[in-house]
């Protein structure tokens, strides 16, 4: 029997694919609107995994346009009232259903000011669209898990494209527009001896740097909400400032390394908890004994190849909760839409 | 026996008033340069707990400037060479020792970038306030326990004064003032129900909202720090998309109430766990049985409110170590100055 987030981890190619067939004009338009702003700042508004989207659009707009990104909590407006000074600003809204309605006021509140607003979302014609001056439709199809999945892969997408198309970035275009392909190949790998590990365990952590920290986020996230496991993220340079501290003997670590500019700071701290005794587990080659390599698709653009690799963890966090007694798609406590108080 | 890090808990009313009496003139000369700069825009430069600090102070120049905080990675210049366009920002960058190469590397590049920059940092004369055009002194004293305390509650309460200096606010400047007497009053108050629940404990939750979102941050960390123990903090928001899975029967949660906007909302939340079976404490009244209420000094400034409760619970944690086994002022596998690979 095929739960649906399986189904629908297995559509992450497909639903790819559908949104660079239809998006392509929109995202197109949308760069050139923000080219011709010249913004000085893009602040992002989210929750949950579109805020994990958000972290990983910061990273590459940061490394690609050069530009600093805030995250705001949607908070500001909803709870505290202040409108932000963001007339320099693009903001960039990321919400799967488009109608939590924090987000919306958010947005609102973005464009009053004088903001450049961008809303990604999976419903066209939502809230948040509506309320926004470009809207990409994420065109991921109905997510009937209440663990996002296809929704996360293609917003990310989504804003990578976006980002290629304001950059005039050649390369990144074609990194994203062969996404569904690579999305293939990751839904290949094996990470089976990782789950042999983890049909046990109690905690978890997750390392990541740049985009890979987003994905380090989003992968802690899923664990807790489908598996019942306590994993928490952490930039693997942040892990040594305090949290390595629980790390004992035994202590599951995975460490999501890409092929870019942070790849040996990441191959030195999985080998440094590894000299711990942690069970250290590293998506790259190059680290040295007792670290495990996981497998991975290789030879990716560095600002996609995180992305590929929660492809192959969302097959993967899948299986291991049936493997732990949960069903993913209905976890313990949750609800699709969360309206925040 | 007393440990370095009671020692130094116990300081925070003196160090408070020692950076006061020292640094009046400082805050008012820095607060004077960003007021004629203008700005559009602050980054924040941070690792660990002063990381920490930076994202307490993202939300009270929030609401109290309205201009968009960035936090920004130092790996955006230490690994990827990358230079943001900073040339309308305030960068402001926060380290006890001053001495983190990735820190000082990344205040460089905003000063080259155009940005005006400041330093809080526990050591005159450090790299990192060499580094910055203007440079605040926490006045903690030297800090022997490898757990931050003294100098990450100085360095909130230098932010803040600058904040106030900068926005000509005589309401916040005044309740900074009164924070000696505030911690004193805060050293008072008895959190040991908590540590009954928590003395076997292997898991926890803190949430917060605003500024006591970053306390949430703080408080998890040294929680994993001193005495062994899986906290993780959440945005009481944030808490319900997801994470509020693994929060089943006496699950322990923390929950940091202050008199702010923010209250209802957290409440909210506190009450919703424990209809799930969780153990919650709230550090605030007005929560239906059975939330716990945790004693707390009333009566204060929204934006300083937080930073009190952060010192009861340095007492508190520092106690709950060695009940724990630990000894607080060495924690496993870790050294007071992390230099990042």
């Amino acid at each position: 029997m095929t739960t649906h987030m399986q189904a629908e981890v297995e559509e992450i190619p497909a639903a790819t694919a559908r949104f660079l067939a239809a998006m392509g004009p929109a995202a197109a338009e949308a760069g050139a609107a923000i080219r011709a702003r010249g913004p000085s700042l893009v602040a992002t508004v989210a929750r949950g995994s579109s805020d994990h989207a958000a972290t990983y659009l910061k990273y590459a707009i940061e490394l690609s346009a050069g530009l600093p990104v805030a995250s705001i909590g949607p908070s500001v407006a909803s709870v505290y009232h202040r409108r932000l000074k963001l007339d320099g600003a693009v903001c960039l809204g990321i919400s799967q259903s488009g109608k939590s309605p924090d987000i919306v006021e958010m947005m609102k509140s973005a464009a009053d000011a004088g903001a450049l607003t961008l809303a990604l979302t999976n419903v066209a014609g939502s809230p948040l669209a509506a309320a926004a001056g470009h809207a990409l439709s994420l065109e991921a199809g109905p997510e009937k898990s209440v663990a996002a999945t296809k929704s996360f892969v293609t917003s990310v997408a989504a804003g990578l494209l976006l980002l290629a198309e304001w950059q005039q970035d050649a390369a990144l275009k074609a990194a994203v527009e062969a996404l569904p392909d690579a999305f293939t190949r990751a839904l290949a790998c094996d990470w089976s001896p990782l789950a042999d590990r983890l049909v046990r365990a109690q905690s978890l952590y997750v390392l990541g740097r740049g985009p890979g920290f987003a994905i380090a986020n989003e992968m802690a996230l899923k664990c807790k909400e489908t598996s019942g496991l306590h994993a928490e993220s952490y930039s693997a340079a942040e892990v040594l400032h305090g949290p390595a501290a629980i790390v004992q003997e035994r202590f599951p670590v995975l460490a999501l390394g890409v092929e870019d500019a942070a790849l040996p700071g990441v191959i030195a701290t999985a080998e440094r908890l590894a000299g711990q005794g942690a069970d250290v587990f590293l998506t790259a080659p190059g680290a040295k004994a007792p670290v495990r390599e996981l497998p991975s698709v290789t030879g990716l653009h560095p600002l996609v190849a995180p992305l590929v690799l929660v492809t192959t963890f969302y097959a993967f966090i899948e299986a291991l909760a049936r493997r732990r007694g949960f069903d993913p798609d209905s976890p313990p406590h949750l609800n699709k839409v969360t309206e925040t108080v």
